[in-house]
């Protein structure tokens, strides 16, 4: 198996070498400036993995795992938009350095081309990997719709919270895992278990993301402690202490979130110390190991060599293990 | 051959019957409200008129021509945004009625739920139909590109004005015409003639929408006379008029256009004034004749029984004498 590092790095080669027109500008520039701000393109490498676990060629998988990146980043140039972001990756976004007509077209464009490139595989998968695609993109939608609005509501339910990261996150792990596969020429059973693993692997991360977000080391993390709490992010642990804090505690975790004159140290400490009183972070890791292991029990299932699960599985302990 | 008027009901109620997930209710509410708006239903009801005029079973296209509806109606959606409209079809716009985010992200899906209705073809043509839909939809991007960099360009050369409203509105008739061949059996040199037939009727189409904002009969029309006129707009009668006016001629036009304290009722006359010295209604009809007969000349090479050449003539004959 090759090393994802160099799957990651083949992916940004094929990025850095896609072509768009040069007419008209304004609808295409913006599409190579959002795909040059990098990233780890984490989407596409697993597709071209799953490739190769059912031993396909990876270069037979190119065009549908960069459709995977173009589509994912179409999805942050128009949630950008939505969520007024200045910055993305350290640099402007689309809206801010051009305008917001130019970032909703240009990222519609990319929806299209998405399509143009994963319509790059056999006759006898195209459907199939079609099905999956549209799916996908649908499920990504459905996700950003439910993370808008659970902003604005007061109660959302821990079942309705996993949904949504799961739609949002977690299912373009899976279907990315499931097209590679199919390309690869896995059996149908192979590659829904795949996709199920990368589903549930998706869930797992996303709740590591909100444990980290507290707990994890600011210097590994690489980004400010308590960052959701300050912005009243309806992550696991705020959902599980809304649920969980009863009286005194509940008076005083709601003060804390409608309070606007509040110093952000001092209301990340007083939410971390609420937190550590209902054992919130015990709560959010069991609920992590048990989507982990999901994972893992998915599989166990597929039909593949040893030693090909358990690279798969070194990566999902890569991924749930990182700097904290 | 069924009438027009037929399939365009056949749509209407397959519209209706469209039905969406219930949840998020915020996500696909929008998509069955700008649906409901109504419309000629034009675009869908020339695809099954295409895949009957070869003999195919109008049934089996009904799912592809609700995908090119969908798809209109997402391109409605997010124009509507960029164009800060208040109103479509009388009826308040999505951006407005609910938010403008409700608007993007709910156009998004409408897009992929147009690829899923695609899809609903045989095996055999499948490929060839994206092919087409996605040609289709990245050239009615470009041509809203073009339209929004035009308005706030000084100098717009006719030809490159010609190509805007190709893309803009004519791709997607001859889009629609060519899949719907396709469905209908035609063989490929047969629907890529139909196609450029309907890509020229739509560009002398929108040619004589130009000619009939400034000559049409109000009372016909539907529209307030002279609209393009006060909102400066560059159709192929401003941008004839510019290239054509010297001197004191130009001046004056000029000075039309810049004012900012004229009465709209005067500008109209106006403007219509310098029209009618430079002889532009004559040079604009010229020209959509020109297109329309490039239309016919597509329409003569296509293998059909005689009686199906002269319904497509109909059409557009019909389309061309529209009420003014």
């Amino acid at each position: 198996m090759t090393d994802l590092s160099k799957l990651q790095a083949l992916i940004s080669t094929a990025v850095d070498e896609l072509q768009f027109p040069e007419y008209p500008g304004q609808l295409y520039e913006p599409i190579s400036y959002i795909l040059s701000l990098g990233g780890k393109r984490m989407r596409p490498a697993l597709l071209l993995m799953a490739c190769e676990l059912f031993g396909g060629d990876v270069n037979k998988a190119i065009s549908p795992a960069l459709a995977i990146e173009v589509f994912h980043n179409f999805t942050l140039m128009h949630d950008d938009i939505m969520d007024n972001a200045p910055l993305r990756r350290g640099k402007t976004t689309v809206h801010e350095r051009w305008n917001k007509n130019v970032a909703i077209l240009s990222g519609d464009v990319m929806l299209i081309k998405g399509y143009e490139l994963m319509m790059q595989v056999d006759d006898s998968i195209l459907r199939q990997v079609l099905d999956i695609f549209n799916e996908t993109a649908v499920g990504v939608c459905e996700g950003q719709q439910l993370d808008m609005e659970f902003e604005t509501r007061n109660v959302v339910d821990i079942n309705e919270y996993i949904n949504m990261i799961r739609l949002k996150t977690a299912v373009v792990l899976g279907g990315a895992l499931k097209i590679g596969a199919l390309i690869g020429g896995a059996p149908a059973k192979d590659a829904d278990l795949l996709s199920q693993f990368g589903v549930q692997l998706g869930v797992a991360f996303q709740l590591q993301d909100d444990i980290l977000d507290v707990y994890g080391d600011p210097e590994k993390f690489g980004k400010q402690v308590g960052g959701d709490i300050i912005s009243n992010k309806k992550t696991y642990l705020l959902i599980k202490a809304l649920e969980l804090a009863q009286g005194e505690q509940a008076a005083e975790l709601n003060a804390f979130l409608s309070s606007t004159h509040l110093d952000n140290t001092e209301k990340v400490a007083g939410v971390t110390r609420i937190y550590n009183n209902l054992d919130i972070r015990q709560h959010a890791e069991t609920a992590m190991q048990g989507y982990a292991e999901k994972a893992f029990a998915a599989l166990e299932q597929i039909n593949l060599p040893d030693e090909h699960k358990q690279y798969l599985h070194d990566f999902a302990d890569g991924l749930l293990v990182r700097e904290h």
